[in-house]
């Protein structure tokens, strides 16, 4: 596939392109792809589970289209560092939005263990903004460090709470509290969406909370507008800073062969050797005299 | 602190050692310490929000406490990176043993964006095995992959999960379910208990799964049982090797400055420069030929 025919809309090529996103081998189409970039609106949607983050994003996505506007969904896939597969909740979805062309998702795998979950998600953004999409939407599943970080450097963060769960959702909530753009209160018709509002207004003044039953379609609307009207909606040089960082992370990491560890993993786990002298050695033959200590 | 008086089980010692391995400063201390280490039974346990983990975590501690064990419980905290600050349910459960010296409790904050959750968790187990605890109680709070990861180094890895949470807790159980070295039912007194053990059973034949009911202590000893009787109870060599690549990405980073990603940081977001080009160039200058593409 071509950059033309990626930025003029060419599906297949997009398909071709955002496969090699995922498998980490797009810098240099990537780096063309950049000047078209920066029209869409990107959001990331985060939240605990049972938030009913997925009805949210489908009933957004309805609206958008409603507008006229194009839509492309990347759902951050937990199973995917295992499975590889897309969730249920996917599945359904796609089934759903089928015979839409103008609305186009994507279940994002990661490759396992060495992170680079927010560096891949970000070049899918930026691949899918660069092909004409007007609006971006990135699902995350989990409530974890790298959702947070997903999360920190989309251009809008979209947190979705609930009311009544407890004290995990607390912790939850403090975690998310300082990177929210904007503050979903879902199932807004049960027992303590109030409180959950005032809670919030108290903790980030300057947030907006938009309450919406998602499942019935109700505040979606008000959702949207919220949304637009959202005084920073592109990549600030703050949130573009993390995004460089995260994205050096993640290709060092992917240079480094672990199959040297596995005589050294070895010697540990017979408690031959000690881990910490291990690891220094390892840096230190790898990146040499720059960063030793 | 000394490395004597950490092992003998000086407290206020043990404290300041802790504060040194979240601050990242503790390797010399650590690979002292390695020797003293490997006796302890160390747990990670992991699940998704409302599971009723920390319940259950108080609820184990208990039974290991009446069986005259000591135990450490490290809780991992989302919502340090932010606040710093220890989560609700932990200031309760402090409350809880704090009369209890044989039981130790720690919040892990961990530094915000780098990562590193997985490898300063796996130092803080590591401490408190050579500091003489019978068992080290790893909790997460989040799903996400910094959290199925410090499932994958510890050494037993038991998921915590609840009927009926929906298609969330599919994607997360999928997630999960490679990892479980045993499955813990909880509130296994709600409808739908029994199909998710068939579930279970069906997807991983081999795990063993437990039904619990933690808030009324039911479950409780034979979740001990199950995990007394499973096979492996020590952190394999292909566990080593997964931690030895974490503390490598971590200290990798730590030694990065993003101070100097400032400018290019403004430059990309005016759109002056493509961030693929300065990644390049930043691990070029860092890291030199021997990374070079």
């Amino acid at each position: 596939m071509t950059v033309e025919e990626i930025v003029s809309g060419n599906r297949l090529a997009l398909a071709r392109a955002a496969t090699r996103v995922e498998n980490r081998e797009a810098d240099d189409l990537l780096k063309q792809l950049f000047p078209h970039s920066g029209r869409a609106q990107v959001l990331g949607i985060t939240g605990p589970p049972g938030a009913g983050k997925s009805t949210l994003v489908d009933q957004l996505t309805l609206g958008y289209r409603a507008d006229g506007k194009t839509v492309a969904i990347v759902a951050i896939d937990p199973s995917s560092p295992f499975s590889g597969g897309a969730i249920l909740g996917d599945r359904i979805r796609m089934l759903r939005h089928h015979d839409d062309p103008e609305v186009f998702i994507r279940s994002m795998a990661t490759r396992g263990t060495l992170g680079g979950l927010a560096a891949a998600t970000s070049d899918m953004a930026l691949l899918l903004d660069a092909a004409g999409f007007d609006i971006v939407i990135i699902e995350t599943v989990g409530v974890g460090q790298d959702e947070v970080e997903i999360a920190r450097i989309a251009p809008v963060s979209v947190v979705v709470l609930v009311p009544g769960m407890g004290d995990d959702v607390q912790a939850i909530k403090a975690g998310l509290l300082e990177i929210a753009d904007l503050f979903v209160i879902n199932k807004a018709d049960q027992d303590g969406a109030e409180r959950l509002e005032r809670e919030l207004h108290q903790a980030e003044f300057s947030t907006p909370v938009v309450k919406t039953v998602a499942s019935e379609g109700r505040g979606i609307d008000e959702l949207r507008a919220a949304i637009a009207a959202l005084p920073q909606r592109k990549l600030t040089a703050e949130r573009w800073k993390r995004r460089l960082a995260e994205m050096i992370r993640e290709r060092l990491m992917e240079r480094l062969s672990l199959k040297e560890l596995d005589s050294a993993a070895e010697e540990v786990s017979q408690r031959r050797r000690d881990p910490y002298s291990i690891v220094h050695e390892f840096i230190d033959r790898h990146f040499g005299e720059r960063l030793r200590d």
